[in-house]
């Protein structure tokens, strides 16, 4: 009961440290992040794979249209999880990153380098007043010098590099599950697999062709980032035995609408 | 109660992170949006049609200037619902970023980007302080590399591609009338049709002529975008078995008088 | 008595969301609005109308100076009602905007152009913080093309057109009034005796002629704008058998004593 | 009870509405006004009159210096009640208003022009945040054209023009004076007897001379503002049975020893 | 009780008016005036005389150190009474006012005019938001075309003129002393001797020569703006019979240890 | 009791006093840093040791992009604790300060100058308002004029100079140790194998290889500041007998689990 | 208890009156200072004498790096109590205006200028909103015109000058012991055991070498402001009987263990 007005002492205003040296207002954010629906990055021998959970809340909905894997460069992928609003704001700040890169050494970003570009910007936003937290969590992949790297950037503008992570709801399990079956020197299919696996853990084990999206970007390919087609992804999932029924498909969608009030979420 | 008393800590000041990680400042932006009358938007196969409900607090009340479609561009239309003048603000936006886009590149703007030029406006409004949120949802329809598209933008700046919607008042029923309805490769005119049986559907089955307003922008026409007439609407209305009876419209717009202390949303 | 402790939360700082969707500040700006006396605007044939009451709280105050009436353009007239000093703020900026249009394009400015650069004027006063909301309505009357076109403007920021229309106090009576008595294709001196016979129902009846205000623009006339003068009511009033007894008269000003204390809206 | 609480949240802060339409800060200016001894403006046939209380707290204080009546330019009298302080901001705002309208247009600025620049710029302490309103009333008072004009500006910043008016303490019983017993057409002389009567209704109907100022604006005269000598106000006084017994002078500085921590408004 | 929660409504942010059209910021601002020692100011026949309470807190401070005393031109002087690193601020703008004057019209700048810089400059501070109101009061006093003139400033930035005058602790007390010893004629001596005799009468009727220090402006002088030495003090305190005893001087100093917590104001 | 509802009052808003002169959020930000994994600095006779306990929160996290050591120039190193954003921010600042000083002044900045410059820039945040301070420690260390200096920043902004130190998670225990077995005049393999002993401390007396930073600045090598191979940490553990079994890594990682709720601090 | 909930009202946003004209903010930096360990002030014949204690909180931190003694220019010294990071910037300030003296007069800048350089910045922080007031006190003592000065700065933006003087910790008591020691006319070498012995007061007499800080400011030396070596220290003590014996020393040290929460005050 204490703790309970205690805490919204912090919630006001700016964003402050609470007496035991927390940052509700991160930590809030956090919680924005958890709403989303889960993405995964998985880095390979010659790659990074991104998978993310697209289900759309009505069949009338494009899935192409809802955001969660971005290209921000031709050697760099971007899956986000949580205020998607926020993550464009994100996204085109690391777009505009890695094309002043470009201009200005005449090569390609790092992908340590563009993470850290990212995570200082979003530390201004829990820091100086007059502005909130960003509400989401970014998977950076990419290819930096021929080897893959994979980065997380979450709200309090802390980067981390990770051989695989999940990001968004359900990421405890996700990374149990990652945390057992990932070994090094997968495949870059092999890697796509376990990410579909592990997606598939958040969704009783089966996935719809369309309510998922697939990123690789790879060291040996030319055009380095490319999404997977919804046949592609269809016949992996079946392959995997993830595919999806039609109607339970269709039962998704319709469970969706009861959380129609705060679809903001992704 | 506690659940009450909570929530109000989230009101006041600027829009934050509550502990769950909502922005309840943008939740409450969506109810200004749901106190407004309906629009709904559906894409054929050649063109998108906007359909929206423009019902009038007053007989005396000229029902053209009751804004609720809007000429973006000649290839871009757009329908609102929610905070009228709100809406005017982020239509003359679009319409400078079409225009922008025009001089800068010398071609129409993209549908999708244009949505996103807006969409990454209203964000803003959610982030940074000293500002409320935009308290209106759109429909943006128009022809994109001879392609009809179809995009909504919502309160908290998210972007989402449709093939049929429906925003404001009633949003769920609307929404379940159309996902039982549409099909794809509708003729505009068979399209046109739907988009009036959808806003009957809030409407006791009946519309009144010059209470709805109809747009559509299609691929084949030179002009674009074009708004029916009073004449064709009542046509089309005759034959579908909408039209309203001369009594219930007036007995509409006296139960509009109540409504009168808070009459700007539509 | 919970309502009302919440309500309460929305009224401090700047303009925001309630949980309903409410901006709180623009409603009790509206109640502002219903503070002052009324003021009535009547299409014509050929011509706009206005009508207002002017009403002085003390026979020692010049009725000229009670400012209901204004001349924005040779073709605009502007009807007030609410705060007179947030009035003259925007009657101000009409006059700039149709001085601005002028210098630019060499003509005059269109009615419904120049009523919506006021309503955007008025929006950004209820969606940026640091100011309150305008508390003041506006009819909005002029020849636009030869036309004649009549607007209101409200506190949220929303233009409407209208055949006939009434604001300030009593507004839902003189309404129903205006909506049973008005007809299309009225003389400018029937839509005169019109918006005369509305304002004196809130008056019992009877209009003393200093009390009144009446101003037409006309298609016909060189000067468009023009108000008639005392004389000139009186015989009107007279005719139309509205004319107060001296006695009467007085009896109100004694009247006005009382709501001394708060006398800022007109 | 409920009422007070209510009240309350209106005060902090910036001047917002209160759900009845009003904006308390405003209100309790006003309250400022009526704290300040009374002044009064009477206009007569060929000029303005303007009589202030200027009662000293102390007989050691210059009556002088109690600024309650001030020349805006030659042909421009103000007479002030309320914050002292507030006061000389908007005198010296009136004169440079004044000055800045003789360099322009090579001309003396209109009573009722120069009355709206300062109702403009009071109503901007109303509206816009980061300020308070200004807790004071002013008379302004002056001839143009060849004909006197008399003003009053109030903390909202509305104009009104009068025959005749008081502001600052008992305005109400002193306005009701000037209601029975002015007449048109008065000379400047029986304008001033009016306006000495007038301010002695508020105190037993005697007055010091030195605890009185007056001042007249002429059309005859070339100087135009001029203010009267204590013997010449005296002689009036005398005349016309006001004149005050030396003991009451000093009974009435030593009552106001009590009132000595609030001494800023006049 | 209702009284205390309602006052504390208006203590908090910035300076803004009570119901009963108070500043409390303003109010309170006086009370630190009278937390600091008490100021003389006395007009004599050819100068001005100003003398102030200095007493240190320990007999190791320097007097001289106690800043109750400035020269702010040549012909001006400062007494303060109040918060001590306030009136530094209001001095030193002051002392900037007086040379603009000299290099601006080549002349000393006129004790009225400099009085009411000073107080326009405090009015600043007790209506615009962001700092709080100058916690000191000062008397100005100087020789102004030959005459002496003797003003003060208060926290509300109201200026006065006086024939003599006290500021700061034990103000009523001091006054009343002065209303019944004041005669007008006096000689800058006589002047002198009145102001010790009422800076006594807040020290049970003795004074220690460097717990005292007196400045003379007068008008035949050369140097006009002059401080006593201690030893010219001590001749006329012992004169008078004003002078304390040593044992006094030392209790004092030791009972001024209790005040050391809110030692800033003089 | 009271103090708790007291301490709240100065949680909000910015930087204030509370009454017994503390600075709440800057003790807050102190939590901040003890929330952080430990680092531990030792000054050896040639050189500085600077050591973190790098912790990964699983398995698939790359250790290296734990950020706990960070070099700021060729003879500067920082080993940092708490916020991990916040210390990035403070870590560029003086990187670019050393840019800075090299390109002005020719030489290597000093340690004293940098440590200062940092903590001058932390107090700003501490003093001015619209921002939070700095949740983070650092220990600078690093060669100046060939001798090895060792300093701390803490979230006030207070620079102190130390032998042997330590920030973050139990800092007063491992400071007893480091007080128990510091001595001066250590060869650099010494203090590295002290520095060890120290951060095993916190961690039942065991270290992993790969959760275990090392960096020395020594004054004899050519390239200054260095950071130790994983090889090299684990060849010295198991001299030193602090090596980890493989099962207590794994375990100290699933443990991670449950803080991984507020990540941001190591 | 209502005095309690009255002052909480205060300490809240920017620095403002208290109903009895206090400053909260100002007094509760007071309490920064009186947490910060003591430092003496001792005007000499021929120079003046400042000694600080500079007890450290471990063994392990270097006592020179404890800042409380600074060098502002050549001839002025400083040494400060309270909060650490806030007396650097003032030191900071002190330093550039010294320089600055030095440029534009090229002569060094007086002892009481620089002070009221000092205190006149200080006193912006109590009043301009958006920052925080200084919690830092300083003695400032220096040569002016051959002859020492010697004063103080507090909080409030106050300059006193004194001839010995404490600041800090135990103010009272040291005061008490200064006024009972000191006389006028003492040399360097007397007066820098009399602030030895007034700093021994609070350290049950007796000081350890390296805990102490001396500096001194003489007439006669070329250098001006030079401090004293541990080794000068550690003779004046044992020859005045003041030497801590090493065990004393030790505990101290680890009783500044339990003060280590708040460790940003000496």
């Amino acid at each position: 009961m204490q703790g309970q007005s205690q805490q919204q002492a912090y919630d006001r205003g700016i964003t402050i440290f609470s007496p035991d040296g927390r940052l509700y207002q991160v930590e809030y954010a956090r919680e924005a992040v958890k709403r989303g629906t889960a993405s995964v990055g998985v880095r390979a021998e010659n790659g990074v794979v991104l998978a993310a959970d697209k289900r759309a809340r009505s069949p009338l909905m494009e899935p192409e249209s809802i955001e969660k894997l971005h290209k921000a460069d031709d050697h760099v992928g971007v899956a986000s999880a949580g205020h998607v609003a926020d993550a464009r704001q994100l996204i085109d700040f690391a777009r505009r990153q890695a094309q002043v890169n470009r201009l200005r050494y005449g090569e390609p970003v790092g992908i340590e380098t563009l993470t850290k570009n990212i995570t200082d910007h979003i530390q201004q936003y829990t820091q100086v007043g007059g502005a909130r937290p960003f509400g989401v969590a970014l998977i950076v992949g990419g290819i930096e010098d021929g080897e893959p790297r994979l980065f997380e950037t979450d709200p309090s503008g802390t980067p981390y590099e990770w051989q695989a992570l999940s990001i968004g709801s359900d990421r405890s399990d996700l990374r149990d599950y990652l945390e057992e079956e990932y070994e090094e020197g997968l495949s870059t299919e092999e890697a796509l697999g376990l990410a579909l696996d592990t997606l598939a853990q958040s969704n009783d084990g089966e996935l719809a062709p369309d309510g998922v999206g697939v990123a690789t970007i790879t060291v040996d390919d030319d055009d380095g980032y490319s999404e997977r087609s919804n046949e592609e992804i269809e016949a992996i999932l079946e392959e995997r035995d993830l595919l999806a029924s039609e109607e339970d498909e269709e039962a998704d969608a319709e469970d969706g609408d009861d959380a129609d009030e705060a679809d903001d979420e992704e």
